[in-house]
C-alpha cells in the first residue's frame, strides 16, 4: 500500500476533511472536520478502513510503513498536548475507538486511558494532584483494555469491583477512595496474570498495538456482522480506528462529560437537548448505569427534576457548547448528535455526526431546516427514512381507551404496542418467528439484544436515559420504547418484573407508550395518527418530484379508504378472494366447490355474484374514477375447504351431499405443491364459470356505479398465473364477452382494461408475446421470487436461519427484491413488453411495492406505479421520490 | 387469392409434383408425381391447401374464382375419360378424398362414386352391363355421402343393410342381387330424407361441393385435431382435397383392389408385400371387414393360405405392379405405401406415399437401401424416426419363459407387452393415467381409438390384416400389435373375450407377442434385444456425424451396463439419493434424519459412508474412466421417512428415541410445498455433513478404483439447487477440502470437476456468476420447467387434460422442452457461463435428454452433452446426429 496511512487533526487543522468518510469512518472524518472548523478537539489521528481491508486481506498482518507513520503521529500528538506517550512524569493517554463509514452505535469497543501503566499512573497522580483519580483511571483502563483486547469477561472485573466493596463497606464507586483504587488495580492485575498466563502489558505501545488490533478485529464480531446485516452496511467497507489524546470529565467535580443533540431528537423541536454527567469519564452517559442530569435549565424543569442542569453547574462550558451546537449546525446543515467532555471547566468536542432521530423528528426537523434555509426541498425529501414513517402511520393509544397504569418511565421512542412480555432477547425472537406478538423487557440493553429488538414490537427497560442504548437503537428501529422504568424489578430467573406488588410474568400481555413513557397491563385500543403538519407538508413536496405511481393493494371498503387517506392513487391489487372468506360467503364459496356438475356449480356461483357485485360497487364507490385493478380468483380450491369434521357436515348438508363427497373432494383437491398447482388462471381455464360470475360482478357493479351513482369507474381485470398468451387470450375472450353482455343489458359504455399478472418466469420471458392481448402487466414479485429461487417462503424457516447466519443471501429477497435473478426478469418484460406495446401500463404488486429499495428499483427501471398495503403508501411516495431525487429529478407542478 | 387454386393432373402430365406437399399435400402432390413418372393414374385434380386456409380463414367461404377452376378441371377429366359429369348415359363418376402434407392414415373422409344419381345410375348399369354394380356403387354411395357429408351416422345404414339381409336371407353382401340393392338404395334415401328433412341430393355439382366441404370441415373434426396434437402437425397446414375420376375393383372377376409396400413394413425385407381382394372396392381393404389375400404367391405359401394371390390369379396386372413397385421406389429413393385398382384387368394406381414401417424395418430398408446404392449415409441415418428404435430396445418375450397360449393372431407391429386386458380406448387411457399397464383389445380400431392406443402398451384385434388401421398406426406408435385373432369372441357389454371356453375378463393380464402374433394368458418374461446388425451398422453411422455427446442417467451397475452396452459415453446423472432406499441403507439414513445432534448425525452417517462407497466404486469400476456425474443428495429429508406406525417404531428402536420424537420429526420436516422446500444445496448447507459423507465416499471409490484396478476415474461432484454463487461456492470448498483430505490420506492424485445443476430461473439468469467457480453446469430441465411454468407434475393432472383439449398447450413441455421459455433460460446461462468460463462443460440431465426434439435443441445452442436413461440412448444419439445433419454436418472418422 501506498496510500497515506494515517490522518492527524487537532489544534485547527486536519488531514481529512468530513467528506472522507469511507477511508476515515463517520467518526475521524468528523473529528476532522471539527478540527478544520476550529472546534476544541483532542489531537489525535484516524488509522483508516484500507488499513482495516488490508489486515483482514492478508490474513491478519498490517501493511509495511503504518508503524512508522503511527509513531508520526503519536509524536505530533505529544507535542500538541506537551506530553510523553509512556513518560513517567508526564504520561500522554489517549483512547482508542473504531469509526467505521456508517454509524453502528455500541457495535464497536472502545479502550480509554491508554497508555497508563504502573510507572505512568504515578506520573498522573501527580499531574492531576489526585492519586484518586489516577488510579481509578488505572483500573478503568485495565478493566476496558481487559475485557475489550484480552477477552476476559466484563463480570470477573465486576465480581472483583463488588467484592471489594462489600468488604470495604462501599456502596457508590465514589466512596472509593485512591487505596481502594489501587487494591483494586492489584486484583485486576492479578486476574489477568491467572486467566491470561502472563501479566497486564506494561509497554504502553505493545497497549496501543493491542488495541488497534482489537478494534479492527471487532469489525468480524457476531454483533457487528448481525448489525451490518440488519442495516445492509457491506463488510468490505472496514472500519478506521481513531487515536486520540484523552481528556478527563472524571478529574473533579469541574469536569463532567455529555451527549447532546442538536435538536430534540424525539420531537425534531429545535432546542437543545442532552445529558451530562459530572466528574464521570467516557460511557459514563450511553452506558445507562447512572441516570444523567439534564443539559437545559429548562429541560430540567420541565421534568421536575432535582439535580441541577450543566446550564446551571458549567455556564460557560455550557455557553460555548451552545456556540457549537450553532456552528455545527450552520456547517452540516443537519441535525447533531455529539459527545463532548468537560476538563476543569474546559470544553472539548469528542464526537460530532448525524442525529438519530425518531420519523417525527426528521419530518418537523426537515420542514423547519427549509423554513430556516438550511436546506431545499429535494434535501429535506432525502432526509427522511421512507421506512422510518412508518411508526408514523400506526396506531397510538386511544385517549378515551379504558387503562390499567402499571409503571412509568421514560419517553424514549415514540408510538405505542401491546405485547407478550418477555425477558430475553431470543425469547422475543423465537416467540415472533411463531407469530406472537412480543415486548422485550430488561434492565437494560446492550448490542446482543439486538436481535430481540428487532423481534420485538415494543422494548421496557428498568435503567437508562433517553440516549441510552435501548433509546437509541429502538428509535432507529421505529420500535416503541420506554427506558428507565426504576420501579421495576425485574427478575429474569423468575421470568417476571414487579412493581407496586403487582407481578407481570413472561407471556403476560403489556402496552407500552413510547411517546408518553408509559406502561400498562394488558392491551389498549389504538386509535389511528393524524397525518397532517409536518407530515402532508414533506410529502406533498415528495409528490411534486416523484415520477412514479403509487396505488394501495385493497379488498375492503376499509382498506380502500385508508388508502386513499394515505395517498394511493388507484387500488393496484384487489384479491377477490379474500371476500370469499367471509362467514357468509364462504357456505356459497364452499358448494361452488363441491359442486359434481357445472350446473351445480353455476348454481352456488349465482349466490356469489350479487356479494361480489356488492363488493365492488363499494370499492369503485370510494376509489371514485380512480383505476381499480381486480385479480380474479387466485388460489387453489382446497385453500376454502372445510377443515374440521363439524364444517365438513355443515357443508355436506348446505350443498345436499354427504360427508363423505365432501371429504372425497377435499381429497381429490388436495396438492403436494399447492404454489404449483391448480390456481390462477389454471382455475379460469378448468371452470370457465368462476371467471365468468366474477367478470360479471366486475362489469356489473361499474354499470351501476356508472348508472346510479354517476361516478366513472375505470375497473382493470387481472388474469393470474399466466404461463402462455394463449392462457390469457382465452380468459381475455371470457372477459370481454361478458363486459359486452353486461354493456348491452345494462346500455352503459364500459371503459376497463384486461391484464395479467407477471408471476411466473416464463411469462416474464414471452411478455413480448402476452402483450400482444394484454392491456397491461402487474409484476407478482412474491410468487416470481419463490419461482426464480425455487423457494417456498412457507417452507424456507428450516435453511433460512443459516443461510442468514452463513451470509449466503445478502437480503432477503422477499423484502427487497432480488435486482439480480428477479429483477433481471422484470427488466427483461418491461422492456419485451413495452417492444410490443410502447403504451403498456406496467406496475408491482405484492409486499415489495412498500420496500424503499424495491421501489426505487421500479422507478429506474420505468413502471408506471408500484401498488402495497395501505400502510406502506407514504413509504411508497417517499421512496419513489428519493428514487426520482437521486436521478436528479425537479419538482413537477 | 390470385394463385392457382386447382392442380391437375393425369394422361402422363400434371401441374404439380412431389415437391408441391405444403400446398398439394401428400396424396395430391404423389399422384402428380406418379402422373409424371407416367404410371397409370385416373385423371383427377387438386384443391390446394391454400383454398383450405382461405376457408377457414373467412368463415367457411370459399375464394373467388374456386368455382370456375374446377369446372375447368373436371371438363379435363371429362374429356380424358370420355365420360359426362351427370350425364345420364355416361356418367364420370368421381372420389374426393382429403390429402394434407403429413400423412394422417383414417383421420380425413372419404367419399367414392361421387356422381350418381336416380338417372346417372341407370346409366352405368348400362355401360358396366352389371345392374347390381351399379345400385351397390350407389348404396355405397349413399351410405359414404349420407355418413361423412350429411351427418347421419354410419350405424343407420349398417342397420338397414342388416334388416335387408335378415328379411332376404342373405349372409355375405355378395349373396345380394341388383334387386336387392335397388331396393336398399330406395330405403337409404328414405333414411336421408327422413333423418335431413329434404331428400338425397340428386344434383352432382351438389354433391360434389359438400363433399369438397366435408373434406374440409373433417380437417377440424376431433379425430383430426387430436391426431395432429399427438403427431406435433400445426393447424395451420390444413389439407388438400383430391377429386379423381373412378375406377372399380367390384364390376367383377376380373377386378379387384389392393395395397401393397415396396419391401415388409414390419422386417425391411426386400419383398414385394402386400394384400388385395378381388371383386371389392376402395376402403374393403384397409376396413379390415374382409379378410384380404396375398400379394404374391411366396407370401401365401409361407401362410399356407388357401386363397389365391394376386400374383397367381391376375398374372398380368401384378406384372404391370412390379414394374410400378420398381419405378416408384428408383423414383422417390424410399419404401412406398401404395393402393391400386384393377378395373377389367387394367392396373390404375390410387396412391403412393412414404410407407409407414417398423423401426426394425426402417433399420434394414435404410441400410440395405445405402448398399444399393439408392441413398447415403446421412439420408439413411436421417431415415429413422429416433423415437421408433425404442421399439427395438425393449425386451421381448424370453424363448424359455412358460406361457399359456390364448389365441393366435397376425403379426401386425413386433415387440412384446404385458398388461391389463381393457375393452375400450377411454378405459385404457383412464388405467393407464393411473399408472397400469394395459392392452387394448377390439374387433378392430377405427380412428376414435388413437388415444387409447397410444394408451395401451399393446393393442389386439379379432379381426383385420396386417394393414388395417390397428396394424397401421401401431407400427406408427411402436405398439406391439397382433391383428385378426378370429377365434376371439369379443363381448363389449360383459367386458370381455372368450376362445377355446377360456374367457378373459376386462382387468385380467395378458400378453401379446406382436413379432409371432401370439396371445398368452397372464404376464410372460421377456429378454433384452440383440443390438448388432442393422441397427449397430445405422448407429455407427449416426455416431459419426453427431458432435453432442450422449450419457446416461444411472445408479445402480445394472444400469451403467445398460448404458454403456447402449452407446453411452459417460453417466451424466448419477442420483446418490437412489441408493438410500436400498433396505439396509434406509435405516442408517432415517437414524441420521431423526438425529436430533450433529454427533448422532454423524455417528449414522459413518454407517453410510462405506456403502455409498462401495456403490461409487462400482460405477467407476465398470465406467472404465469414462467421466461419472454425482449428484450429491437431492430430495427433503421428509421423503425417508418412515410412513406408518410400524416403520416409526423400528427407525426409533434402531435411533434409541421415542416413536413419538420420530414422529415430532416427521412433523418438523412436513413441508407445504416440498419441491420448492428445503432440498438440494440447502441440506448441504444446513446440514454440511451430509455431503461431507457424499464427498468423502465418492473421493474414498475413486482412490480406491485407481489404486486398486488402476483404472482411470472422472468423478464430477454436482451440487442440485443452486441459487446463487454463495451457495455453490461454500459447498465447493467444502468439497474440495475433503478430496484434498482423501488425496493425502491415500497417497493418490485426484482428477475431478465441481459442478451444480442449472434447474432454478435464478441460476440460469446468474450463470456468469456461478461459472467463476463452477466447473461444468449441467441443466435439470425437469425442474426449471416446473418453476419456469410455475406447474407442479404432481398436481397438473386437475388441468392439463383440458389445457390439452383447449389447445393451450402445444406440447407437453415434461415431455419436449419448452423452447421459448426453458430453452431460452438454458440458452441464457449457456451464453453468461461460456462468456466467464469458454471451456465450461455443458449437459443436459433428465428426461428432456431422451426426447429427439429437445435434443436437436440442445445440439443448436451448442451444449456438450444430453444424458438420459440407458434405454434412450440410442434415440439420443440417433437425435443427435439428425440434429448434426441437419446443420449440414459431415462424418467424422
Amino acid at each position: 500500500m501506498s496510500e497515506k496511512l494515517v490522518y492527524r487533526f487537532g489544534a485547527g487543522t486536519a488531514d481529512g476533511g468530513a467528506e472522507m468518510r469511507e477511508l476515515l469512518g463517520g467518526k475521524g472524518a468528523n473529528l476532522a472536520e471539527m478540527c478544520s472548523l476550529g472546534l476544541p478537539v483532542p489531537p489525535g489521528f484516524t488509522i483508516t478502513t484500507a488499513v482495516c481491508n488490508a489486515y483482514f486481506g492478508s490474513g491478519d498482518a498490517y501493511p509495511r510503513g503504518l508503524a512508522a507513520e503511527i509513531d508520526g503521529a503519536l509524536a505530533e500528538i505529544e507535542h500538541s498536548v506537551g506530553a510523553g506517550f509512556g513518560d513517567a512524569k508526564n504520561p500522554l493517554l489517549v483512547s482508542v475507538r473504531s469509526g467505521a463509514p456508517a454509524s453502528m452505535p455500541g457495535m464497536m469497543d472502545t479502550v480509554l486511558n491508554l497508555g497508563l501503566n504502573d510507572r505512568t499512573v504515578e506520573g498522573l497522580a501527580a499531574r492531576a494532584g489526585d492519586r484518586r483519580f489516577a488510579f481509578d483511571s488505572y483500573r478503568r483502563f485495565i478493566q476496558m483494555y481487559g475485557s475489550v483486547v484480552l477477552g476476559i469477561e466484563h463480570h470477573f472485573f465486576e465480581d472483583l469491583l463488588e467484592n471489594h466493596k462489600l468488604e470495604s463497606g462501599a456502596v457508590l464507586d465514589t466512596e472509593i477512595d485512591a487505596g481502594g483504587w489501587e487494591a483494586l488495580v492489584g486484583r485486576y492485575k492479578a486476574l489477568v496474570a491467572e486467566r491470561l498466563g502472563e501479566p497486564f502489558p506494561q509497554d504502553e505501545r505493545e497497549q496501543l498495538w493491542g488495541a488497534i488490533g482489537a478494534v479492527f478485529e471487532s469489525w468480524m464480531n457476531r454483533r457487528a456482522v448481525t448489525y451490518r446485516k440488519l442495516h445492509d452496511i457491506p463488510a468490505h467497507w472496514g472500519t478506521a480506528v481513531n487515536v486520540q489524546a484523552m481528556v478527563f470529565g472524571n478529574m473533579g467535580e469541574d469536569c463532567a462529560t455529555g451527549v447532546a443533540f442538536t435538536r430534540d431528537p424525539s420531537s425534531g423541536e429545535n432546542v437543545f437537548y442532552g445529558e451530562y454527567l459530572p466528574n464521570a469519564q467516557g460511557e459514563d452517559v450511553v452506558a445507562g448505569i447512572r441516570t444523567p442530569r439534564h443539559l437545559t435549565r429548562a429541560a430540567r424543569e420541565a421534568a421536575e427534576a432535582d439535580a441541577p442542569s450543566m446550564e446551571e453547574t458549567m455556564p460557560a462550558a455550557y455557553g460555548a457548547l451552545c456556540g457549537i451546537r450553532g456552528t455545527l449546525e450552520a456547517h452540516y446543515r443537519d441535525m447533531q448528535d455529539i459527545e463532548f467532555t468537560v476538563q476543569s471547566g474546559t470544553l472539548w468536542m469528542l464526537q460530532t455526526r448525524a442525529a438519530k432521530r425518531t420519523a417525527r423528528a426528521a419530518l418537523r426537523a426537515a420542514c423547519e431546516m427549509v423554513d430556516e434555509g438550511l436546506i431545499d426541498r429535494a434535501q429535506a425529501v432525502g432526509r427522511i427514512d421512507p421506512l422510518s414513517i412508518d411508526q408514523l402511520l400506526h396506531p397510538t393509544l386511544d385517549p378515551a381507551a379504558p387503562r390499567t397504569r402499571f409503571v412509568r418511565g421514560m419517553p424514549a421512542s415514540p408510538g405505542a404496542a401491546s405485547g407478550r412480555a418477555v425477558f430475553s432477547a431470543d425469547e422475543a425472537e423465537t416467540r415472533a418467528r411463531a407469530g406472537e406478538k412480543v415486548i422485550l423487557v430488561r434492565t437494560e440493553t446492550s448490542p446482543e439484544d439486538i436481535h430481540g429488538m428487532h423481534a420485538a414490537l415494543g422494548i421496557l427497560t428498568s435503567r437508562g436515559g433517553s440516549t441510552s442504548h435501548a433509546a437509541v437503537v429502538a428509535r432507529g428501529m421505529g420500535r416503541p420504547c420506554v427506558v428507565g422504568a426504576s420501579e421495576l424489578a425485574i427478575d429474569y430467573r423468575a421470568q417476571a418484573m414487579t412493581a407496586r406488588g403487582v407481578t407481570v410474568k413472561a407471556g403476560q400481555t403489556i402496552t407500552i407508550d413510547g411517546s408518553a413513557g408509559e406502561v400498562m397491563l394488558g392491551a389498549v385500543a389504538t386509535v389511528e395518527p393524524e397525518l397532517s403538519g409536518d407530515f402532508g407538508r414533506l410529502m406533498g413536496w415528495a409528490d411534486a418530484f416523484r415520477g412514479l405511481g403509487i396505488r394501495a393493494n385493497a379488498e375492503t371498503p376499509a382498506d380502500a379508504e385508508t388508502a386513499i387517506h394515505f395517498g394511493a392513487e388507484g387500488i393496484g391489487l384487489s384479491r377477490t378472494e379474500h371476500m370469499f372468506f367471509d362467514a357468509e360467503r364462504i357456505v356459497a364459496v364452499r358448494r361452488m366447490i363441491v359442486a359434481a356438475t357445472e350446473e351445480d356449480r353455476r348454481a352456488a356461483l349465482a349466490r356469489l355474484l350479487p356479494m361480489q357485485r356488492d363488493d365492488f360497487a363499494d370499492l369503485f364507490r370510494i376509489m371514485d374514477g380512480r383505476p381499480v385493478t381486480i385479480r380474479l380468483l387466485d388460489p387453489p380450491l382446497h385453500e376454502f375447504l372445510p377443515r374440521g369434521e363439524d364444517e365438513i357436515a355443515g357443508v355436506a348438508a348446505a350443498a345436499g351431499v354427504s360427508a363423505e363427497a365432501v371429504r372425497r373432494r377435499a381429497h381429490e383437491l388436495a396438492e403436494v405443491n399447492p404454489m404449483l398447482g391448480h390456481r390462477g388462471c389454471r382455475l379460469g381455464i378448468t371452470y370457465p364459470e368462476i371467471y365468468e360470475m366474477q367478470a360479471r360482478a366486475i362489469f356489473e357493479a361499474a354499470a351501476r356505479v356508472i348508472v346510479q351513482d354517476a361516478k366513472p369507474v375505470l375497473p382493470e381485470v387481472m388474469i393470474p398465473l399466466i404461463a402462455t398468451k394463449a392462457e390469457f387470450d382465452l380468459l381475455k375472450t371470457l372477459v370481454d364477452r361478458v363486459a359486452r353482455e353486461v354493456a348491452e343489458a345494462e346500455d352503459v359504455e364500459l371503459d376497463y382494461m384486461t391484464g395479467c399478472m407477471i408471476e411466473l418466469p416464463r411469462a416474464a420471458l414471452r411478455a413480448g408475446e402476452i402483450a400482444g392481448t394484454a392491456e397491461f402487466f402487474s409484476y407478482g414479485t412474491n410468487d416470481l421470487t419463490q419461482t426464480v429461487f425455487g423457494l417456498s417462503r412457507d417452507d424456507s424457516s428450516g435453511f433460512i436461519r443459516a443461510y442468514d447466519e452463513l451470509g449466503v443471501l445478502e437480503r432477503d429477497p422477499f423484502v427487497s427484491i432480488d435486482v439480480d435473478g428477479v429483477g433481471e426478469l422484470v427488466r427483461i418484460a418491461t422492456e419485451r413488453g413495452r417492444a410490443t406495446r410502447p403504451d403498456i401500463k406496467l406496475g408491482i404488486c405484492g409486499e415489495h411495492g412498500g420496500d424503499p429499495d424495491s421501489v426505487a428499483f421500479c422507478h429506474r427501471i420505468g413502471l408506471d406505479y408500484v401498488s402495497c398495503s395501505p400502510y406502506r403508501v407514504p413509504i411508497a411516495r417517499l421512496a419513489a421520490a428519493q428514487a426520482a431525487i437521486a436521478e436528479g429529478g425537479k419538482e413537477s407542478g
